[in-house]
């Protein structure tokens, strides 16, 4: 993918065009709306449920475009990644339909869904030590052997891709007044952020307490390129991207940060109201929601459900209050 | 709900009426398909997901119909119903919304989490043991109160409700050739065939092993009056209803039964294909299929995911096999 330069930061018409790539790949999720979780808010929340995608996270736009630009490119050959699951999980089904394989670098203390999920779709798995360095690593090693790094969110076609999820939610509720997302790498609220520019919805961001960098990074002022992630959230506990905090810092309103104890209450308020089993990346919005009245009441808030990968057991010892 | 006889079954005209009646209080469930459960099943299953209507199942289609009649005609008053759960909190629900109470006759061992969205759902809860014949009793001496009885499923309103899912699901995939419900007491299998019938899908039903009381009562050309149910679905334990099977009898093309065993496995397969966790009694009609390719092989199938109200836990352990 080295056709396009460091810079690259993809615009509405990269992602209108993602969308027309993927769209018979990808899933329309669908946007639910429910009076008791409104009235739990105090807004209208716009549920674009994406835990509904196709390997249970949005990650499968991302995955699916990059993909399809490599095969309009006349790009063969396999790829690579390192992800703690749903990239990873995602590149495998979106390489498999374009008949490659993906090699999936993981951590050993990767969720064992998700290690499963990865597996099923096809992927190829080199666990590693769970640490940044040790990822780019054995990632190196592997592109060194011939395979096309496809990396999780700091790309202009993965961030193109995660941008069709905001461009259906809004093309599907034009009325909607602000979008919040998840954060982890960042490739989802830079898409986001990028796709509703110019229909003018407020974008916010949430991060987990303990996977606070992009936080940290905006006070600062330049990115922190190194955190000890300590968070249930474990989709999030990447490091923000250096093209998706440059999109970041210029189009986001604020990012937020919740507790793992406000996440925990928001996967079970989700279930309560909706009957649906979400991660704990997918309840921070929801969580952010309960916890800032002053800026989302009254609103008609789109929120991006991210993905729905969690064993169920895991979710019930999550949600187990004292 | 004197008003109507005791013969009265109500025909694709009411259904449509429902639909008009109940359109602004439930919400447009959405229908999923996917590849992976498409590849396992062998056919093109089109899922109406009732498990994600409000109060997770389809059961609040009839309980807002049979409310809205009432309300139609003047009817005020408290209402009263017997139920394991599902058409309770829908009754509930229903009620609250049209500024009522409701009355709910449960059996003690009722499923926990179906307890509690009663409760929560503002109804009014009187125990039982969990015989028919108790039910009924308790029932009886609210109904001796002044409370209006709104039964689960063997009445006009009820069915015309139920029967709604199938329209809207015939309406948004209309090249549909087959569709197939869970059976219980009959009330969404005979409102679906109604629904169906002049668009000319066959219809076919499902029922546990171990509450097989309507494939009993098929065999022996009338209604089973009694059935000590075992199995995990616990949705499907009611005995057929009169109306109810008068149209099974007519309309519906076969009744499958199938074991806990493979209710266990549809239900691990839907979550894997598609990150949702449903009852065990929506997982029936997965089931069916699985076992009838005779059937359904290479068809474009439609299936009415009936409800999602399991507690996650208990969705572990009916998954975890050895």
């Amino acid at each position: 993918m080295q056709q396009r330069s460091e810079a690259d930061i993809p615009d509405f018409a990269d992602i209108a065009l993602a969308r027309a790539r993927i769209d018979s790949r990808i899933r329309l999720t669908p946007v639910l709306l429910d009076s008791g979780l409104n009235r739990e808010l105090g807004c209208s929340v716009y549920c674009k449920c994406e835990n509904l995608q196709r390997t249970g996270a949005f990650k499968f736009r991302g995955a699916s475009n990059a993909i399809s630009r490599l095969r309009e490119m006349g790009i063969t050959g396999d790829v690579a990644t390192h992800s703690s699951g749903n990239h990873g999980a995602a590149l495998a089904l979106a390489a498999r339909l374009d008949k490659r394989h993906a090699h999936v670098v993981m951590p050993q203390n990767s969720v064992p869904m998700k290690i499963e999920s990865v597996r099923r779709y096809g992927g190829i798995i080199h666990f590693c030590a769970p640490t940044q360095e040790a990822r780019e690593e054995e990632l190196a090693k592997l592109v060194a052997d011939g395979k096309i790094p496809i990396p999780p969110y700091d790309h202009a076609d993965i961030i193109a891709g995660q941008g069709t999820a905001a461009l259906e939610l809004i093309q599907e509720v034009p009325s909607l007044e602000q979008i919040i997302t998840p954060v982890g790498g960042g490739g989802l609220i830079s898409g986001t952020a990028i796709a509703v520019k110019d229909t003018g919805q407020q974008v916010f961001g949430v991060e987990p307490e303990g996977a606070a960098d992009t936080v940290a990074s905006l006070a600062q002022g330049e990115r922190v390129k190194s955190w000890t992630p300590d968070t249930i959230a474990d989709g999030l506990r990447a490091i923000i991207g250096k093209r998706n905090f440059s999109v970041i810092r210029r189009e986001v309103a604020q990012v937020f940060t919740v507790s793992d104890e406000d996440i925990r209450r928001a996967m079970s308020l989700f279930w309560q109201e909706l009957r649906l089993i979400i991660e704990p990346s997918s309840a921070t919005v929801i969580a952010a929601i309960r916890n800032h009245p002053e800026v989302f009441s009254g609103k008609k808030v789109g929120v991006i459900i991210s993905g729905g990968n969690v064993d169920p057991g895991d979710w019930k010892a999550f949600t187990t209050f004292d």
